[in-house]
């Protein structure tokens, strides 16, 4: 057997997310349908970094798979692609070691989030960008940015009730926020993220860039252990796993 | 009765173009239909600048319409964009003389065409733009757009066949190429279009950029006034109505 990795974006919009679930079209169902028909009917199954909700995209998203066929490493790709549809896309397919892990040898996993932050709508961008109009303070969101760099307990930022403790540490190696035209670009790299965290992050950033809460609140949000004390979840279609960084 | 005039934006990849028809979704049945609502039930005919095809876009498409109802000029926008869909906007809406038409008073049309001219496909640019790997020749482009400005018969660029001598005239004001980050845009300013005009256009363009044919093909190719000596219609996901001019 040999294993291929493959990184690929997907627009996130006609999904239900990445992973396989009893209703709605989802990514894994139709990567794992286009590689059994190159596997003549033989079911393949598919593991990747991570899951993502529906409605969120992809830039760099990364899987690996397991192949009994010796189709040349650069074929992949053209073969993938060839039959995923319009809104999937290979971008690299290589081999790699049969102990590559997608999941488990993660090192680094870095989100965007994409703001539209502008008087006027814009529709090109409704399923890409989140549309919110007020002013927001890009100084007081870098300096709460700051607050969620390092090591903490996310409880806070996670839309997910369980009860072990520590299970919800995560480090936060980078945490920004830029502009580029009239979005509002965010940005986070971390060790992993937990469920909805990424877009509860944002949500609270948003709160305090308009002034309705103060950069210091992270802090004290982090310590509540408490999902009530953060802001709003952003919407998801402002949300892509822009990157993948493995140790090997 | 009072005449409103509406600049509106939107996206075709869901419509079955502009104008109402039997079969599938239009622009044109989303506005009147939300006029309708606004009217208590009324029936309000809307007339556009002109008609656009399924999945053609529009950043500055004009239609008109005449009111009873005494609603303040600067609630129109608003009323209007809450019973739109969401891929369906406007951008202005504004009391008109009575004898303002968007159809015949327009001055001039610009329509623009995005080719997406990358090694890479953009999966969230399938809908947007024309994705076409192949290396194109900017100024071979260049210099055949100067061959199409000015008066000409353009029955070639013209996918509907009618008789009548003279009635494919236009004037091409300014046809233009620049290249945005990995975007060719294509500018075509000009008196009027002809039914897939700028899509024969830009095909044939393309042609010329990539070596097939040369610039100075372009004035054989207006002179034999025939559709067949002109090159391919690009796709409709690339094209936009990109602003429409009046002279009063």
């Amino acid at each position: 057997m040999t294993r291929i990795k493959c990184k690929i974006s997907y627009d996130g919009t006609n999904y239900a997310g990445y992973q396989i679930q009893p209703n709605g079209r989802t990514i894994q169902e139709e990567i794992e349908s286009a590689l059994k028909k190159i596997h003549k009917g033989d079911e393949v199954r598919i593991t990747a970094s991570g899951r993502t909700d529906a409605g969120v995209h992809a830039i760099g998203q990364v899987f690996h798979f397991d192949t009994p066929l010796a189709i040349p490493e650069q074929n992949w790709k053209r073969a993938l692609n060839a039959l995923l549809p319009d809104d999937i896309y290979v971008k690299e397919a290589s081999v790699a070691g049969n102990d590559f892990h997608a999941r488990f040898d993660v090192q680094e996993k870095e989100y965007r989030y994409f703001v539209l932050n502008s008087s006027e709508k814009d529709i090109f961008r409704r399923n890409y960008t989140y549309y919110y109009p007020r002013e927001i303070d890009i100084n007081a969101v870098l300096e709460a940015c700051k607050q969620l760099e390092g090591e903490h307990d996310f409880s806070s930022f996670c839309a997910a009730k369980t009860g072990v403790k520590g299970e919800k540490v995560r480090t936060i190696f980078h945490a920004s926020c830029f502009k580029e035209g009239d979005n509002l670009v965010f940005v986070f790299r971390g060790s992993g993220f937990l469920y909805n965290m990424v877009r509860i992050l944002v949500g609270t950033l948003i709160e305090i860039g308009t002034g309705m809460r103060k950069p210091d609140d992270i802090k004290k949000i982090i310590e509540a252990m408490d999902r009530g004390k953060a802001g709003k979840t952003a919407p998801s279609q402002g949300l892509y796993l822009w990157n993948v960084v493995y140790n090997k």
